[in-house]
C-alpha cells in the first residue's frame, strides 16, 4: 500500500511576483481509506492562472488557498484503492486533488474520464475547465454571430486558443494577441486564427490598438479577455456598436502589490457610451449544468481534428512551483500541466 | 412675421469646464418656410448633460456641435406657421430646434404633444427623452426582480429620479445617491427612496462603499450610473454575484482636459470576476422604437400620480449658458429647463 506520498503547500502568501518560497514540498503518511472513498494516483496536475488569486488572503470567487495545507488544483490519475462501488481499481479519474502524488476523494468528488481516444492530460485543458471556460464565454458571453471579428487575448493559451478555434468554427473573422513571433505564427499557422498581433511589439495601448485597427478594419464586434491592462484598454477603443467583451482573466493584476492601483485599470470608461457594448465577468464553475453540453462538443471537435491543443509538461511534483511562476510570466506554451508518473 | 429669432451659438470648443466665452447670442433673420415645413416658436429648451460631449470635436455616439451653428437640443413649443397638413397653427409640438427663440423643422420631425394633462416642459423631461433613458435602461438593461437591491446615481436628476420610482414601483428596494442634503431629502420623502446617501459627505471612494453598504446591507443587485468615478468605483465593491449596471452617463468626466486620464476611471477590473456582473452602456436613441411603450407608460403613472418630477428653470434664451454650466456642476435640481415664453 501508499505509506506516504509528497505533496506542495502554500507556506507563504505572495506580495507580488510569486516565488518559489511561498511553496514548501514535504512528505506526509498516507490516511486510511474510508467507506464511499477512491484513492488516486495523480498523473498530471493542472497549473492555472486562477490559482494566483487564491494565494492572496482576500474576498474572491475562490475561497483563499489555506495556509501549510496542498495547493489547491485540478487534476487526473488512476484509482489504486476504492472503498466506492463506483470507482474500481486502473479506471482514469479526473478530481481535485490538488498538488501532491496521490489523494483520497469521495466517490461524488470524481469524475470518470475515457483516456483511450483523447490524452489523459487533456482533461486537464481543452476538454477540461479551461476548453469549458472558453466555450461558455465564446457561446454564452460573447453572442457571437457569423461574419463578425472576434478579438482574443492569451490566444495561445489553453483558453484563448479554444475560444478562436471556435471563433473559426462559427464563421467569425478570428484576432488573437499573444506574446511573442512563436506563438503568434503558432496561432495562425497551427490555430488558424485569420491574424495575430504580437503585444510586446507595441510601446503602448495606443500602439496597440493602431495594430488591432489594421487587421480588424470592420471594427471589434466581440472580445475575450484574459489578459487586461493595456490589452483591454487598446480593444476598447476599437468596439463596434453594441460589442460584447467577455472579462475571464485578468492575468496582468495578478500580481499587484496590495493597495497598487491594478495594471488593468480600466482608463475610459466614456467608451462604454461611445460604442454602448456590453462587458461581463464569468466564471465557469457558476455554470456546471453545461459541461456535459460544452466538453461534448469540444471532446468531438478534438476528436475530428477540428480543435487542436498544445501542451507545456514539466516533470516532476518539485517541478511545480517554477512552472507556475512561468505561467504567470507568459513563459509557457499552451496548456501548462505537470507530469507525475 | 417672425422677421427675425435670437439664438445662441456654440462660439468656442471648451477645454475642461465650459464657460460663458464658449457660447454667443445672436439675432438673425427668420428663413422662409418652404412646402412641408413648420415654424415653431419656442416655449421651452431641454438643458441636458449629453451636449457637453457633443461640444468637444471628438468622436461619439452623436456628431459634434458645429462651430458658430444653433446650440442642438430639444424643444417644446407651439406651431406659428405650417405649410404642412400634419399640422396646424397653435399646435403644441416637441422638435429637435437647439437654443432658440424661433425654429423650422420639417413635419417628420416634429410630434404633436398633448399640453393639457402634462406640462408641456415635461415632455422635455419625465415624459422626454430623460423619462425614456430612465425606462429603457431600468427595463432592458438592468433586468430588475422584485426584492432586489437597486442603486441609482443623481437620484434627484431627470433620468435619476424616474430610475428610483420605477424601481420602487417594480418592487426593488432602491438607495439614491445625491449630491447635498436638499436632494437627499428630495428623494426619500418626495420620491419615496428607501435611502440616499449625499456623496458629498464621503472622503474619497472607500468611505462612500461603506456608506453603500450600510444602507444597503444585502448587497447591490443593480446600479443605474449617471456619474462615474468614485461613485461607480464604490458601488462595483457592494455588488451581487450577478448584478446588473447601466451605463447611462459619466458626468465626473465631461470636464476633463483632453488628454487627462479620465476621473471616471474603472480602478479595479477585477472585480468584474469577484461578481461576475455585466456592465452595459446605452443610448436610447438607438431605441426609437421602445419610445411609445415607454413614454406611453410613465405618462399614466405621472398623470396618476405615481410618478413625480420637479424642475429646474431658467428665465429667457440669455440664461441658457449659465443654466448649462450649473447643470455640469450639479446646481440644478430635477430637469433643468430654460422657459422663453
Amino acid at each position: 500500500m501508499v505509506e506516504s506520498y509528497r505533496r506542495i503547500v502554500l507556506a507563504s502568501r505572495p506580495h507580488g511576483w510569486v516565488t518559489e518560497e511561498n511553496f514548501r514540498i514535504e512528505e506526509v503518511p498516507s490516511p486510511q481509506l474510508q467507506e464511499g472513498e477512491v484513492r488516486v494516483r495523480n498523473h498530471f496536475l493542472s497549473l492555472d492562472p486562477y490559482m494566483r488569486g487564491r494565494m492572496n488572503d482576500a474576498k474572491s470567487y475562490a475561497q483563499p488557498q489555506k495556509l501549510d495545507d496542498t495547493m489547491g488544483g485540478a487534476t487526473v490519475g488512476e484509482v489504486v484503492e476504492s472503498k466506492s462501488d463506483a470507482f474500481a481499481v486502473g479506471d482514469t479519474v479526473r478530481g481535485m486533488l490538488g498538488w501532491a502524488e496521490y489523494g483520497i476523494a469521495p466517490a461524488q468528488a470524481l469524475q470518470k474520464i475515457d483516456a483511450r481516444t483523447i490524452p489523459m492530460s487533456a482533461y486537464l485543458g481543452v476538454v477540461g475547465m479551461p476548453g469549458m471556460t472558453a466555450w461558455y464565454g465564446f457561446h454564452k458571453v460573447l453572442e457571437p454571430k457569423a461574419g463578425e471579428t472576434l478579438v482574443v487575448s492569451a490566444a495561445s493559451g489553453a483558453v484563448g486558443s479554444v475560444v478562436g478555434q471556435l471563433g473559426k468554427i462559427a464563421g467569425l473573422s478570428v484576432v488573437g494577441i499573444a506574446g511573442g513571433p512563436d506563438k503568434c505564427r503558432y496561432v495562425t499557422e497551427e490555430l488558424g486564427f485569420d491574424a495575430c498581433i504580437d503585444y510586446k511589439t507595441a510601446e503602448n495601448a495606443k500602439a496597440l490598438a493602431a495594430m488591432i485597427a489594421a487587421v480588424a478594419p470592420k471594427g471589434v464586434d466581440a472580445h475575450f479577455e484574459n489578459v487586461g491592462g493595456d490589452v483591454l484598454n487598446a480593444v476598447m477603443t476599437q468596439l463596434n456598436p453594441f460589442a460584447r467583451v467577455a472579462i475571464c482573466g485578468l492575468i496582468s493584476d495578478y500580481n499587484a502589490q496590495p493597495g497598487q492601483v491594478p495594471r488593468s485599470a480600466i482608463l475610459n470608461p466614456g467608451l462604454f457610451l461611445v460604442a454602448r457594448f456590453k462587458m461581463q465577468g464569468f466564471i465557469v464553475s457558476d455554470h456546471l449544468n453545461l459541461w456535459p453540453q460544452g466538453l461534448g462538443e469540444i471532446a468531438r471537435q478534438v476528436a475530428e481534428g477540428r480543435i487542436k491543443y498544445r501542451e507545456s509538461i514539466a516533470n516532476g511534483l518539485a517541478a511545480a512551483p517554477a512552472a507556475f511562476i512561468g505561467l504567470l510570466k507568459g513563459e509557457n506554451f499552451g496548456k501548462q500541466v505537470v507530469r507525475l508518473v
